[in-house]
């Protein structure tokens, strides 16, 4: 880390800024970097800078967008009376992913943990009572994680859709996930696995 | 890998012409951007154009340089009368890591590898034997990977330096690396190290 010019120390202090990597990971970066053409580098920092730039997000879901409602939502071939509540725009990612779902989301921006101090009105709940007032929604599918706050907040939500007359209110399966080893599945999964047992034919 | 933004998606696609970052990788890292404030961007993207644009070669030894000689070479410090050959600038790095020598160096720009199509004359030597006749190098360390392509190229240097009278030419030993295990070590590795044993008390 010594004798290494200004500009590809900064490069490399830059670098590590980035998820999962560190001083060693950066260095070979910086190194890969120096070895390409110039307008590789370039492209690479008009993307970065450009991503910053044209990125908002969606007024009325908050997906990423560029400028204006995101693609989903502008797409008249969706379900509008479906709708996805997620904590993040990854989630919703993954699950369009599947392409399970042909319907509307809602990205809360996160996940309520009184531990990390966030609580209901650090996320996007009030926006989504009124998308649930003015729009005609018949289903809301909770997709939060099955973790301590995925399921607090679908609580949460459930709590509160209470007075939402005649609205569906729905959780993704929680089980044994496909092509997993029973054997080595762990005690809440396989009792929740139990429990939400099906019939069998009654599965798609 | 549906549904992104174009900018977005051209960023992740970006990401992905670094070495070991997949479409997975790209994704987190282009994720993480989108969540760090724009400045980071632009500083990381800053460095990427000007770490291409403000490193050069040194002249002298081929070591990276910000115009003009690398700070080895400008280095009053070191000791001229000794040259350690190196293939790449990352192999004088890593010595220069291990603090062990204080002389100046010389970067082939790669190894011999007839396979690959790279003869001597594809590697800095006509340089090197320049420096050698007109500056007082005493010992060439040749310092090229214990490989096929970095000992052909140690033999064939062996071999042109017959002709410098007086010039001393080494190799670093090479044998078990600290803290090595016996029983994995492989066969070759193993008789380097019995062949070139030393009497206990010669070794620093």
């Amino acid at each position: 880390m010594q004798n290494y010019p200004e500009s590809l120390e900064r490069l490399i202090e830059e670098l590590q800024h980035l998820p999962t990597v560190g001083p060693k990971t950066a260095q070979r970066l910086a190194f890969h970097v120096l070895s390409q053409p110039a307008s590789q580098a370039r492209a690479l920092a008009e993307a970065l800078i450009e991503v910053k730039e044209a990125i908002t997000a969606c007024p009325r879901c908050g997906n990423l967008a560029e400028g204006g409602e995101c693609l989903i939502c502008r797409d008249p071939s969706r379900d509008p009376s479906l709708l996805c509540v997620v904590a993040t725009v990854r989630d919703l990612m993954a699950l369009e992913n599947s392409q399970a779902y042909h319907g509307l989301y809602h990205v809360l921006g996160g996940l309520i943990s009184p531990l990390d101090g966030i609580g209901p009105d650090d996320l996007k709940i009030k926006a989504l009572l009124e998308r649930l007032r003015t729009t005609d929604v018949k289903e809301v599918i909770i997709a939060t994680n099955p973790t301590v706050p995925g399921e607090a907040t679908a609580l949460y939500l459930r709590q509160i859709f209470k007075d939402q007359p005649g609205l569906k209110v729905t959780r993704p399966a929680s089980g044994l996930p496909m092509g997993a080893d029973m054997e080595y599945a762990d005690e809440l999964t396989l009792s929740r696995a139990l429990s939400n047992r099906l019939e069998m034919g009654s599965q798609n």
